[in-house]
This record gives C-alpha cells, sequence and structure tokens, in this order.
C-alpha cells in the first residue's frame, strides 16, 4: 500500500525488559502530544491483548503475532499522518525489523526506542510481581528470565532509566522529535 | 477515548449475506475515495483474519471477536480524521450496533449499508462455492445457511443488489456522501 497523500506520521516504537519504564516515559510523551492537539495513539501490551489478542499465549510464535498487530494497527495510522506510540516488550528483533520495514514502506518514520535498564534493577521494580512469579516457575516464558530479551542493534534512541530521571528520558524524546521538525 | 482535535471520519459498514455484493461495492467506492485523495483505509473479512484475527475460528464468539477488532481499528482511524470502510458479512445485530455505538462515540460517523439480496440470489453467484459447500455439510456455521443473519432495522443505506446494477448502488453512497458534505 503506498503512503497517503500527505506526509507520514511517526512511530515511536519503545522496546525493553518488563519493568524498564517503557509504559511510564511513553505515557508521558503521549499526554505532552496530545497536549498539544498532536493526532497520537498508544498501544501497550494489554491494550493490544484486550482488543487484538484476546487468546494467544506467550509461546514465541503468539508474541510474535500480537507484535505484528501491534505493526499493522501503528502502519494503518501513520501512513495516513497519524502518529503511534508502541510500549510493549517486543523481544525480538527480528519481528521489529519486520514492522520497521513495514511502517518505512507506508511512507512513516519508525523511531526505535530501545528501553534500557539492566535487568536486575527491572528486576528490583517488579512493579506487578511477575519477575518474582517468573523466578518461581509461576510464570513461563517471561522475558529476561526464562525468555530472550534481543536489545536493538542501532536504535534511534536510547533511554538508560537506571541512570537518566525519567524527565531525561521524556526531554530527550521530545528533542527528538523536534530537531527532526516531526512536531 | 475522546475524538480528535478536528472532526472524525465515516466509516462505512457494510453487512450482507456471503456473495450479497459488499466487497465489489466496497471496492469501487474505496477507488474513488482514493482517486479523490480521501484518506481512507478498507478492511474485509479476508483482510482482518490475515493480520489481526488469524486462529479464530468461526464460531459465534470468535465471530463477536473478530467484528469487533474491525470496529476497534475502524474507530482509531475515524477518530483521527481517516475514513473507514469495512466490508466483512457481519451477521449479528448487537455487534453491529456496538461498533456503531464505538465509533460514533469516537467521533466517527457511523454509516451502517445494508446490502440486500434474497439468499437465493447470493446462493446462485456463489462466487467461491462456498455455498454449495456449506449445502453439503462441508462448512460449518455459515451465515445463511446453518447460521443466522441479522438485517439492520434502521440502516443509514440499503442497497438491493439483486435488482440495481452495481453502478446504482456504488451512486447511492457517492451521492450519500456529497449530500452530508463529507467528500
Amino acid at each position: 500500500m503506498m503512503a497517503s497523500n500527505n506526509s507520514g506520521g511517526f512511530c515511536l516504537w519503545f522496546t525493553g525488559l518488563p519493568c524498564s519504564g517503557k509504559t511510564t516515559v511513553a505515557d508521558m510523551v503521549f499526554a505532552e502530544l496530545k497536549k498539544r492537539k498532536v493526532k497520537v495513539e498508544i498501544f501497550d501490551g494489554d491494550i493490544i491483548r484486550l482488543n487484538l489478542s484476546k487468546g494467544l499465549t506467550f509461546s514465541k510464535e503468539d508474541r510474535d503475532t500480537n507484535i505484528r498487530r501491534i505493526g499493522f494497527v501503528c502502519d494503518l495510522l501513520t501512513r495516513n499522518g497519524v502518529n503511534s506510540i508502541s510500549a510493549a516488550i517486543s523481544p525480538y528483533r527480528n519481528i521489529r525489523d519486520e514492522n520497521r520495514q513495514l511502517i518505512t514502506t507506508g511512507g512513516g518514520k519508525f523511531i526505535e526506542i530501545f528501553v534500557n535498564a539492566p535487568v536486575e534493577i527491572c528486576e528490583q521494580r517488579d512493579v506487578k510481581g511477575m519477575y518474582k512469579k517468573a523466578r518461581a516457575g509461576l510464570m513461563k516464558g517471561f522475558t529476561g528470565v526464562d525468555d530472550p530479551y534481543e536489545p536493538p542493534i542501532k536504535p534511534e534512541l536510547e533511554l538508560r532509566t537506571d541512570v537518566e530521571t525519567v524527565q531525561d528520558s521524556f526531554n530527550k524524546i521530545m528533542r527528538y522529535l523536534e530537531d527532526r521538525r516531526l512536531l
């Protein structure tokens, strides 16, 4: 499908371990964009699992499907000039790259944001107690515990959420968008 | 979620029996809108099953889920000013009404188009030989054969594809959109 008549939107694609801070920063950026009357939609794992992926498991194949669906929806938006934010773990590099390809081909700008914090730090936060469950063997295929997380090789942005503040991370993203006149 | 800063798009929601002519007319309208540089996306059962609903069966529950997913995606678009077209059978009235509610609340205009032809006529067309299979008991839960089709009670438009030409049907829709200054 070709790009729309006017320019495509951007897709902020957050990726990182559970509890690395993806949703916190993504929500801040989303709120700021809405305040500025920028057209934008946000998707995290929960929204997509509720609306598009109910019934999918956490197997490799189903996770791939889940992440592809987010890519499909983001592309629908960006190719029509609407910006999108994905804040799912999206642990596998090849599926992220597939989405980059899809969204770029559609005319959107794919901005991969690596939310980088060591697993020990993420595990200390453990906001929903899921690392604990995974360590206890009560959850299978948990990213960072018994399922791999493949970091991006060349992300557009890297947020070091172990050493920078949430405000720092937020500022980095806004500066990136402003520098490129995407806002 | 509130409507976007500018006005919402419209959603042309086609509904009708298999082989009633939904896709034929929807494709014509889609092509015309693209020609006019109108922002629009089209979804039929196949596109959605491939991208958003792989693994779903044709059970009542899974069909509802499938149609809800189309509604979810159409709402994402229309509330951002992008028009959408759905050309799936969408046999059940309450799920269509649910989508009407969702899309209208988001700021979109929901235009239900009843593609109306008697089942005998649709069955004569039988473009993919599916009625035949269903009659032979090789497909279960086929709309119009062993699964109900619930016609809309008050659709915005009705196309009598048994007695009018494709061009007539197309004209009706374009006139509807133009009369309401939606184009």
